[in-house]
């Protein structure tokens, strides 16, 4: 027989004890089926020093955008519930693309945009959706909580995609809803134009929904929002987050056919914008033109950055058409736990398979962009050396 | 044989050859089961020279707090994803009611709550939801939408909730979340805090969730917040889109018991709330003394109108205890005519059967009152002579 002290047999019995309250207490309510499975969002938000994890505009409105965004929030029925400002970004919107005013849906962020679009292309573990891997991780999570069935589109070993093949998968699997997105993230590379329209004609003879989402397109210049007008099947995604330096808001939108706007707009809460939001980014947009030469100053420090780090042997650098670029480094979880260290925050993709020993880096302002450099050149010719 | 002129003739074949078109045109694409038949929401926001038909309130901002507002929302970081304001709120909220902050989700609007604990405890059409009816018209649509069997249960004749039938069918349907709308909207009544508890205390055991619904619990005064203390199925939504006078930032929050408000937050996307919303309710809230004055006129209001048009004889006055009175009058669609051809927007709820001949009236200004109770006996007083 085993002999157990007193005061440890005391400890024992006292946590027999606080277990069965534990499990008495238990709440057991009868919740949706697979909510508790549900994985959440891996993207937490820290301060840092230098804040390049997130792929935000690393400058706050230029100040004559900002002034006109006080001036108008001064202005502002807070007591109100959201009426004409909706509209009045919609028309702004549309007129920019030529399109009818009801071909535009806002929401909360590309976020909310592209959850709705889910949900009405989702439901009854039937309906098949298939995105890129890797890619937005949010593609998934929105996937699974439509309930409709994720299918998984692998990128080549250079993050290509394979357009032929991937048509294939989305013609087999009578998909309901296919996703690109374009510029890709976290990888930085883009499909052409022609590859976006191979692909909407190609599978809208299934009946399949085709998502483009666009959340960097500012920085690569090439959008496919006018193929909207010839192939019904297609939605185009975009956001005021990034480019347009208006992550805080929440303010992103689609384009896409009336009618496919009309059943997507069926899954949207009435009021779901916000007044202050939307006034905001309705000046952002009458003022976007304040924008482009931050946006030319990103895309110079993104190739200016991506010339230095390929300086450095054992970084591999991905082409990107963003305001990020994405390395992979044999030793990059030590650099992460090193540039942390300095209070410079990057995306780390942890245990993902797919992006093993990746690093992804927004573009900080010149100076920002300059200390990262330097960190992570001392860091690797540190360990190079050894 | 028909005969029929060329001109005639011609208009025929065209109306065809564009059904055909219009056929060959329209895209089918594989959407959510049951989203063509989604109801869309009933209410229409329109501009009023007297706007008393969406229990708004109908004062901006007291000018001390707008001061404050403006001077948080200039310091704001619009390029930053929502960072600590979202914890900042929720700790104020937490602090007042003694709960943790783990007790509390913000969302847009008790709207978006409301939505996402439909969602939680939704799905695969069998998960069955009982709220009552007539009341807050979103129930079924969120019910319908999160894919749960929607429960009415109908109030009596007097809109009371007979609370012992009430539970008898929450039970017997064995429902995963029974709702009240406390006090109710559009009726104006309420349910005692001892009532609540019955309620809680009786359909907890077949592990049944329970929402409460508080959005104007201010103009009551006796929440049932404290029960979620004491009944872990126990939810209570509340906004800041009456009282506080916010409904432009559409923010609202949730408190029930830590475990029930982890699985509901799994519902919810990352940054669905924005950071101008989340830094102005943070202000309201803690400056939310300054809104008591306005409160008690509101109530005040409500008690004087009630009064004055209890003395048309016509008319039916339900017992009120929010910042709006329900009315029910034979020539109700004729006297909403009159009101809108003086540009006065009341609520009418035209065709629900539950709510035949009623019209709702939020509380504006003592000005506005007064004019609406003066275009109102005006009508009443012309019609009754007759």
């Amino acid at each position: 027989m085993i002999s157990i002290d007193k005061s440890l047999q005391g400890k024992i019995i006292c946590y027999i004890i606080g277990k069965i309250f534990f499990i008495l207490e238990e709440i057991i309510l009868k919740y949706r089926k697979d909510l508790e499975n549900m994985p959440s969002y891996d993207g937490v938000e820290k301060d840092y020093r230098i804040k390049v994890n997130a792929n935000e505009c690393n400058l706050n409105l230029p100040p004559i955008v900002e002034e006109r965004v006080m001036s108008r929030l001064s202005r502002i029925a807070f007591n109100r519930y959201p009426n004409y400002e909706y509209d009045s970004l919609r028309e702004q919107i549309a007129e920019n693309f030529s399109v009818d005013k009801e071909q535009i849906l806002i929401g909360g962020g590309s976020s909310e945009i592209i959850e709705k679009i889910f949900y009405s292309f989702g439901g009854s573990r039937f309906n098949k959706i298939v995105y890129p891997q890797p890619s937005f991780s949010m593609y998934k999570i929105y996937a699974k909580s439509a309930e409709g069935v994720p299918v998984q589109f692998d990128l080549d070993d250079d993050y290509n995609l394979n357009v032929d093949k991937y048509i294939s998968l989305v013609k087999s699997k009578k998909a309901s809803l296919a996703v690109v997105c374009n510029p890709n993230n976290p990888t930085g590379n883009v499909l052409t134009v022609e590859e976006i329209e191979e692909i909407a004609k190609s599978i809208s003879d299934i009946d399949c929904a085709f998502l483009v989402d666009e959340a960097y397109i500012e920085f690569y210049g090439k959008s496919s929002v006018d193929l909207v007008k010839k192939y019904p099947n297609m939605i185009v995604a975009r956001t005021f987050s990034k480019a347009y330096g208006l992550a805080g808001a929440r303010v992103g939108y689609m384009i896409a056919n009336r009618e496919v706007t009309k059943m997507i707009e069926k899954s949207f809460m009435p009021y779901h914008m916000n007044t202050l939001s939307l006034a905001t980014a309705d000046i952002v947009y009458q003022m976007r033109d304040e924008f482009q030469s931050r946006i030319d100053m990103m895309i110079s420090e993104r190739d200016r950055m991506s010339e230095q780090l390929k300086n450095l042997p054992q970084l591999k650098i991905f082409p990107s058409a963003t305001n990020f670029l994405l390395i992979r480094y044999a030793k990059a979880i030590q650099l992460n736990e090193w540039l942390e260290s300095l209070d410079i925050g990057v995306r780390s993709f942890g245990s993902n398979p797919y992006l093993e020993n990746c690093l992804r880096i927004s573009m900080g302002t010149p100076e920002e962009n300059d200390e990262v450099f330097k960190v992570i050149k001392k860091f690797h010719d540190e360990h190079f050396s050894n």
